[in-house]
């Protein structure tokens, strides 16, 4: 299993904002297309978690913009798992331009795993079994030390 | 009663494009927010209507852009009931520039009523009674008329 | 030369409402993405008819919904020229749901030709040529009646 | 002078998901609709540092979301100077449900000053005073360590 899933999208022009770039809020929607994207290499789509009663809000997003991406531009999204806890999920992403494969940038989303209540609750099954193989993959911290980083956490 | 409502917003940098204008869809988004406060002039909120089960989806949309929106630009929207039928209404919008009142674009968007199951119901209670109401005020063809037309329709 | 182009996308979670369907004014944003391929097909991209000084500010669009697209959808948009003038091209769309091929909305753009300075002026050279054969095929209105409803047009 | 800015929005439909909650990257666009008020509020706007010659592209942005906004909820945005040195502003935001005052998310963006060919330059004449005059009441560095920390920033 790769950890890194690859989509590539094309800029539209209601994306650029008068500075003739494309406007900051739309890469952090770009995200999420390479995560759902990163789901559907997992082996199921976020469409089929929500019907399951598993939803990922997100609680912390965050992005550095190096080189503006522009019109028509192809834009690699290469997201990857980059934390996994008991009830929360963090993704990478890298966005480059096709052309030259330059970085144009890079952030980072924080989600909570929440029941159709939006209360924390668990991934389960299939869920966690694929997370639980991303994470492996990706080396990230193991389940026992992210049981305890949760604890901690929780009591904080 | 007024069968009109004006609301003023302010282009936002994200609405523009690198043309230097505004994108052509974000007008019908504003209209979303005229019709919204015509509404709210009316005596309830869309959120209320929402909650009581009932929805308003788009059936048809057009605009007609005259002169283009600016960044920083506060746009005048002009909105008024302009269709009334059993299960059906339609509104139309004039977005003008507040400096100098100019027309910048004008445009009607057509609406089922729906019920929670998505499918045609009819207005009620104070709904009916509201938009009936404005439907006289901005003498639009009245209830039978309404109906006659409802019936050729659904018989189409 | 075909005279139709089929692109394909996917919707995008931000892309959707909160009646759980697809906020209609991204349909717009979808038929924007139709024509660029459209044109990409005919032989160049509206990057380049940028940088050579010709844009396509869009004077009226229209669009009828018949069924909701909704989240992870993927949608075909077949997009055709329509109209064709000296200094005016239609398109029109059709947005299908590719699993089905249910139609699922319908509508068309209209496009003024203009240059740098943003006024009306003609196509020239590649561009209409291209635009030229794709009317021909889609068997629109030749060049002459073309001329004659501009000249009729420029006089109103 | 108050180094906060005060601004209200009303949650537009367009910007729900299907989760019946604000779609996280909209927290972000209503961070430029705070920033722009704040500009607003130190005596000019963000459109006349543009035709002045001055851009600030966002480098950075983060977010925390605390609580969802909802459909037709009026938000207040707080905005305050976080951050001022030669070629760089920072800017602070809270969202608050203005029906009670919850905080529903924060963040931060730090922007470059560049000048019109996207080089970074200085803020200079009215705009240096005013951000100058800004960060004093908002009691950041002053000039002094914040050129020690561009130059160190600058080094690295």
């Amino acid at each position: 299993m790769s950890t890194i899933c690859e989509t590539t999208l094309r800029v539209r022009y209601a994306e650029t904002d008068q500075m003739a770039v494309v406007y900051h809020s739309n890469y952090i929607i770009w995200f999420e297309v390479g995560r759902v994207e990163l789901l559907r290499q997992l082996g199921f789509s976020y469409l089929e978690m929500e019907q399951d009663g598993l939803n990922l809000p997100v609680v912390e997003v965050k992005c550095r913009y190096r080189h503006p991406a522009r019109y028509d531009d192809e834009i690699v999204i290469r997201t990857r798992l980059s934390q996994m806890r008991t009830s929360l999920l963090g993704f990478h992403y890298e966005l480059l331009r096709k052309a030259d494969g330059r970085l144009l940038a890079e952030g980072e989303s924080v989600h909570l795993v929440v029941g159709r209540d939006m209360k924390r609750t668990h991934l389960t099954g299939k869920y966690l079994a694929a997370f639980h193989a991303a994470a492996e993959v990706a080396q990230l911290a193991t389940h026992a030390e992210a049981q305890a980083a949760t604890q901690a956490e929780t009591k904080s």
